[in-house]
């Protein structure tokens, strides 16, 4: 579909704007636009607004780096979370998929992405020098690494692990294996061979 | 995801004025939300004004009222087009699709939907009381209807019918047929059907 088609230019912009969000391609943002041509303008406005605000006033928690309204998250001003355990997480969607859980009661350390030189992301750009400074301030028993299995979680696993290694802060991955209700037929190689190296007691 | 798990409100706001939008659910809005975080506020800001003036300042041709800058759209207002021929399509994607063929020379007259009683639309909530008068005016030699081959796109073909039966000017139907490329084994019956009830003289 060529731009110079488009009958207005209100249109153009509107729909190359929104294309420019990740996974949305041209014809999807055309389908929006028109959609949103549709609606009461009180929501279309409420919409864009929405994401003016967020923009220019989201806060984080000066301890943990999470997303958060007040200086100090929740997470973090609860005094019945475990403040001696820190799960390191790459960002804010991970928080609320461990707090889905329910099984975790520590405290998070939100790096905000993970060492990724092919994206230009160092060490430098995350949040890792502050939990390096926080565990040195001492109270914390355990580090728990919870990043992506991937080449780049892996990296920022190790580079964490050697910032820390120092201390005495006992420090743990999360447990790589079979996913719940995943065929084993169709797991990849090294997701079954870590399964097999990382096997334990059979428990009733 | 429960809602109340959002470290913000703001976040949350954003998430589901985000999660309005048709195929776009709370996961998604919540990924497009952290992405619009890490853009530049300018960024931002471009996307919720495009929004906003596309919603406040479009506006339509009033001949064809396809969408339009200007009060006589580009392709009515191009004395090249053939004013005699009209192609009534139900939105500007369907002119843009035809547009893009590059083999229609006539000019348009944009429905702004299809009759369809599930969703309260019915034939007066479209344009076709001003195509029956554009036709009424003279000048035109054909209708081509150009709606989708659905229900409600033959609900709609039919009432058009209907109206201008009486005219004198000439009611067209695009051909149905099996598609380009498509394979006649996943053909469904209903296309197959009148693909073989519409066979045509074989041309080299």
């Amino acid at each position: 579909m060529n731009q110079s088609q488009y009958p207005s230019t209100l249109l153009q912009k509107a729909v190359t704007e929104i294309s420019r969000l990740p996974g949305i391609g041209s014809k999807t943002a055309l389908r929006l636009a028109l959609h949103l041509l549709k609606q009461d303008v009180v929501e279309v406005d409420t919409l864009a607004d929405s994401i003016k605000e967020l923009r220019h006033h989201i806060g984080y928690c000066k301890v943990c780096h999470n997303i958060s309204d007040t200086d100090i998250c929740e997470i973090c001003g609860n005094s019945t979370r475990d403040k001696a355990t820190i799960c390191v997480v790459e960002n804010v969607r991970d928080v609320m998929a461990i707090e889905g859980t329910l099984q975790y009661k520590g405290v998070y350390h939100v790096l905000g992405g993970v060492i990724s030189p092919m994206d230009g992301i160092g060490p430098a750009d995350l949040e890792i020098e502050s939990l390096v400074e926080r565990v040195k301030l001492g109270g914390i028993d355990e580090v728990i690494l919870a990043l992506s299995p991937t080449m780049e979680g892996d990296t920022t696993n190790f580079f964490i692990y050697r910032k820390l290694q120092d201390t005495d802060v006992k420090i743990s991955v999360i447990a790589r294996g079979v996913a719940q209700n995943d065929e084993l037929q169709y797991t990849d190689e090294v997701t079954l061979g870590r399964a097999l190296a990382g096997r334990v007691p059979f428990k009733m």
